[in-house]
């Protein structure tokens, strides 16, 4: 196909969604891609930009004829222009902004000046509303005449005469019933609204959680500005999921899509991290060498107490960041889940305890080495509870995000009480 | 609030949505949960059935007084029903099944049909619909003359006259246009239908590409049964990310509500897992026995090598896997991904091995112990970026979820490698 054939590339994409050419664009190396690109041509949509993954978005503007990128630009809504912008340079915002319509590009720059990652950016400025005291018939009428409603709404928002929302009545509603009926009568219970300044997580957090389909947007004042779709909500929720899963693998915020050193630097920080806390858990060992040196078996099974308390130790952390992220794990209950974590790590730690004293003891014929094993493992797991829990809580408390660094602490905490576990029990029981 | 003051707590817990209770029911324990339900009676929603999670859905149903909980279960709609009944036992299904009215249990029965997770289970069964000829004004008619449309719709399916979808309007479009206007003219371009077998997550990742707001689901002949709405997908798709998530980490479905010695339970198996690999390592480790006993010094930075390699490769593995769950890890792309993952691990690798040859050398004064460890470190942080994209590719391929049980595999190979690098090429070098 990328033999310089462009009417039948053309017609190949044609079928496609924008979003499966954005996933096709992400999926090819540089070059190909720019081939691709310059072949398509005229033919590229505006929603492709959209749909592109940040990481290669910057790259696919440039390779963009200048004319293209501006007819692809138009043709997008006000807020799917502002998405855009979100995630590129200054000189490339400001080209963008250059090739808008001057409408338009009050209405980006006004959305802009929201804070990042605030409501005020995720919504969509043109709301369909209606004052609070019209039926059903005034109405239908006004939106039968008026010739520039949205692309996609669900709900008429009922506004008071200061422009607050009060209410909201769905468009299923509105068809069914009576023109005489007042709107009033129609509103949903599930009404909320949101402010502007509030984080997107948050956002789709409320989304999921009361169901929302649409919400209204207002400003400091109360006062209606814009609406959120439920599909923006999930774009966010999706993104917000992915987030926390890469940041607990110590990867940061990374797309299939990045080049081959930009990967490799942005994995150093954390495994520099990890390096640090692994100098830190040999320096313990270092401090039993005689030990060491009298007995190599406790060389061969000191990682098993270690890697036992490391995964021990995930699963609690994994449990309680999820527990955080979806409001499940509060204040409230902190204590409950902490004693439930130790006391279920305690349950295991009794249960490996003694397979492992039973195999370190026929292993190395030493029973003592097993009674050592055993409570080595107990102690861990233990800790392992303890730490899983009160970790991501204390840096839920201080404001960090506790999938973010998490797992550094918590596997510090396990490999360093591990290992002086052990081999301080057997120093005092050995030798 | 707990003395026993019911029209307190009703009053307390009128304004809450139903989505609240429930999260406060789940925060509860057992017996403070069930003193509450009691005295909270015939207040009971049954949307906060919908709402509770599956693991204490059973123990509140069970806590309900009998017609309370007919009550209960006879205002939800049929589909809420049938998510209840998913993961309710054989005797709780018939129980509820009884007290259902006639027509919605046999709503619900069919529903129980499809497949567990499909989208069978998952659409509601209510759709409003139009022949493909009609105009705008005979669907407004309709509507306006039908008194049972459901609580929520956002499009009008058009169907042939064999009852199979061709396109949707939506209830705007429907709304600014002419009565005249043939409904075939106002048809959405991003139509999609769905099969009713299809699974669960699918649906989620369709909703999620192609920004579906609602697509009818379709039998085996084509013809229409059902409609699923993008409030379901994003439930569904919020479950997906947190199974992930949990499955990376070596927990299974738990979650916030579960009592400790389930907790204890559903670990036990992935510890154990662990617990194998970790002898395996230790087995390797084993062979060395008398290079240890040489050199202590080898003991002590030994776990620095398997460490980094598990960190890299749980990097790369879980990268991996969430590309394989968006789609964006593909047949077209594996061999790429894996050939950047491999040199970002090899240059990371070069990285570490430079440092740590330094630290190495320079703490035990051995140059080279520093060179054994930097050579290590290389090998096993380049077996992490192989093994981190393979194993979860392969297990893909293999039919078996690779979050489920990619991460003890993977850490297997970079322990195995890590200490048998480490150990076999100081035996080598140093002795």
């Amino acid at each position: 196909v990328e033999q310089g054939d462009a009417p039948r590339l053309t017609a190949l994409m044609e079928p496609l969604h924008p979003a499966d050419i954005a996933d096709l664009l992400e999926q090819l190396d540089q070059g190909p891609r720019h081939r691709l690109i310059a072949l398509y041509g005229r033919e590229f949509d505006g929603e492709i930009l959209s749909e592109l993954d940040d990481s290669i978005r910057e790259d696919v503007i440039g390779a963009l004829a200048p004319d293209v990128l501006t007819d692809a630009v138009r043709e997008l809504e006000s807020d799917d222009v502002v998405d855009l912008l979100e995630y590129l340079d200054e000189p490339t915002q400001e080209a963008i902004l250059e090739v808008l319509e001057a409408s338009d590009r009050v209405a980006v720059e006004r959305a802009m000046a929201w804070p990042d990652q605030s409501a005020g950016r995720l919504m969509q400025r043109e709301v369909v509303t209606a004052p609070e005291r019209w039926t059903v018939g005034d109405a239908i009428d006004h939106l039968r005449a008026s010739d520039d409603l949205p692309d996609q709404f669900y709900h008429v928002v009922l506004v008071d005469p200061r422009h607050r929302p009060v209410g909201h009545v769905t468009l299923g509603k509105l068809m069914a019933a009576d023109r005489v009926t007042p709107l009033a009568d129609l509103v949903e219970p599930s009404f909320r609204t949101i402010p502007a300044t509030q984080d997107e997580e948050d956002v789709a957090y409320a989304f999921n959680q009361y169901h929302l389909i649409s919400a209204p947007v207002v400003d400091d004042a109360g006062r209606l500005v814009g609406v959120i779709t439920i599909d923006d909500a999930m774009i966010v929720m999706n993104e917000e999921n992915e987030e926390d899963l890469l940041l607990l693998a110590g990867v940061g915020d990374e797309s299939i899509a990045d080049r081959t050193l930009q990967i490799a630097r942005q994995r150093f920080p954390w495994l520099l991290v990890n390096l640090g806390t692994a100098i830190l858990a040999s320096v313990v060992i270092s401090q039993f060498d005689e030990v060491l040196a009298a007995l190599v078996a406790l060389a061969v099974l000191m990682p098993i107490v270690a890697s036992m308390g490391g995964n021990a130790a995930t699963q609690s952390m994994t449990v309680a960041v999820r527990g955080l992220a979806t409001r499940d794990l509060t204040g409230n209950n902190a204590l409950r889940v902490l004693r439930r974590e130790v006391v279920a790590a305690g349950i295991n730690g009794a249960v490996f305890a003694v397979i492992m004293g039973v195999i370190g003891t026929i292993w190395f014929g030493l029973p003592m080495l097993g009674v050592v094993l055993g409570a080595a493992m107990v102690i861990n797991l233990l800790v392992a509870g303890l730490a899983g829990v009160l970790v991501p809580l204390t840096l839920d408390r201080l404001g960090i995000d506790p999938a973010l660094a998490s797992g550094a602490f918590v596997t510090t905490v396990t490999d360093v009480v591990g290992f002086f576990a052990f081999l301080g029990l057997a120093a005092i029981v050995l030798l």
